[in-house]
């Protein structure tokens, strides 16, 4: 394998949502070496910030709509607040940061969610992804750090999962680099056991998902995750990873690796 | 002169602050040809915000502080708001623009402002601009679009003068770039008589600069704007301009012009 490795790190609210808990992993993430990207999610402070603003979320089916006033706020949060911090952080680290959202150098472009039964307002699903660009901030020794805002080519801003941005980040980025996709979550991997939070299953591949999956160890909200996972894999991302912050830690060897074979 | 041709252009409140005019000059700058970076001010927004969360700005001697509150609403508008939907609309117009702050690549290093009379808070003053990373973004066709934060790469964002961003960006372009800074206002440029909108002074060098002003021509709050101007082109920057909206289009012939000669 000619190509060089490329790390893509994905961390979510959890992580966001405990300031020391960031620092920790941000310090960490920082020391990796060789090329890499950081994608987060929201966390709470959107919320707590329309709150502030009196704003009522609007839910359909319980599940939260992107209104006007809705993409308004995790722009402003996500793309200002959260993404300038981490990179202002990265930069302390002397990781060269760059915090972007999709619309920035046309990097993620997306649409607004087609409306089947329900109207997510402005959801935005991922179409293309513009490697070439971001391989240019990486051969110049940048790090990006992606949050969960695209847009649409027509001036539109768009909220987009943050779990399907960094996948198609690796997944774009794969014709260039051997990718390694690392998904930070609150557990330290794909437990055998739920109650017992150090059963971390090592190794998944599709023939041991298909034993796991049948026998009731992987059920519910872990399904679509590794679903995604697996996806990713299929479209020329060479391994992915699920653990809990310390997964970008040199010395953590507890972690779910998953991959084709 | 080898070098090439870089404009430089900064939009003030007055244009943030009207949708239409903010959409009408970001159709115009797109089409400017060559390669060009924008920085934008703040507008009403910020203050919106900061008092529908119900924040109370905090006031010394008449000038706003920039307290811990207030440096993570500034950072939400400028950097996130403003910022993701200018690049949005710009990349809607064909122009590949991305949206900075100083943070981000280390564009621009600033340190809190020194404590003598007045703390003014997370207020930073620039130190360093880092024109060869800027330079790789306009070399690969993209436009740079900067708000008015910088950090301390200490991890601190800092809300900082965007007139002495767009300078200090011009001025450290100069050593690559015949430079050439553009400031837009809500007058037609710098006038003779402050009652005719129209009377325009169309060049301006230190001799006239200074009959102007022995003539009482020119004062108050025009000075230290000028003042910034000379600096700039003392500093390298080969010419600034002064005018409204219609600066960047390339019919416009009504702005003043400042230069050494």
């Amino acid at each position: 394998m000619d190509k060089q490795t490329l790390q893509i790190v994905k961390i979510g609210g959890n992580v966001i949502n405990d300031e020391i808990a960031l620092a920790s992993f941000l310090k960490d993430f920082a020391a990796l070496e060789g090329p890499k990207i950081l994608v987060h999610g929201g966390g709470k402070r959107a919320s707590e910030i329309s709150s502030a603003m009196g704003l009522v979320p609007q839910m359909i089916n319980g599940r939260r709509v992107t209104d006007a006033a809705t993409v308004e706020v995790v722009t402003m949060v996500y793309a200002g607040l959260l993404n300038k911090n981490i990179t202002a952080q990265l930069q302390k680290h002397n990781c060269n940061a760059l915090g972007l959202s999709g619309a920035d150098a046309n990097c993620i472009l997306a649409h607004k969610r087609i409306v089947k039964d329900i109207d997510y307002g402005f959801a935005g699903d991922v179409d293309a992804v513009n490697a070439d660009f971001i391989n240019v901030l990486l051969q110049n020794n940048v790090t990006p750090v992606f949050c969960a805002i695209t847009h649409d080519k027509n001036g539109q801003l768009l909220n987009t999962n943050a779990d399907t941005i960094v996948s198609e980040v690796a997944i774009g980025m794969s014709k260039l680099y051997n990718t390694e996709l690392n998904f930070v979550f609150e557990l330290k991997g794909v437990l055998k056991n739920i109650e017992d939070k150090n059963s971390v299953i090592a190794h998944i591949n599709p023939a041991t998902y298909k034993e796991l999956t049948d026998a009731g160890i992987i059920a519910d909200g872990m399904l679509p995750k590794i679903h995604n996972c697996f996806n990713a894999l299929e479209k020329g991302v060479g391994k992915v990873k699920i653990g809990d912050a310390s997964l970008v830690q040199s010395q953590n060897k507890l972690y779910t690796t998953l991959s084709l074979k």
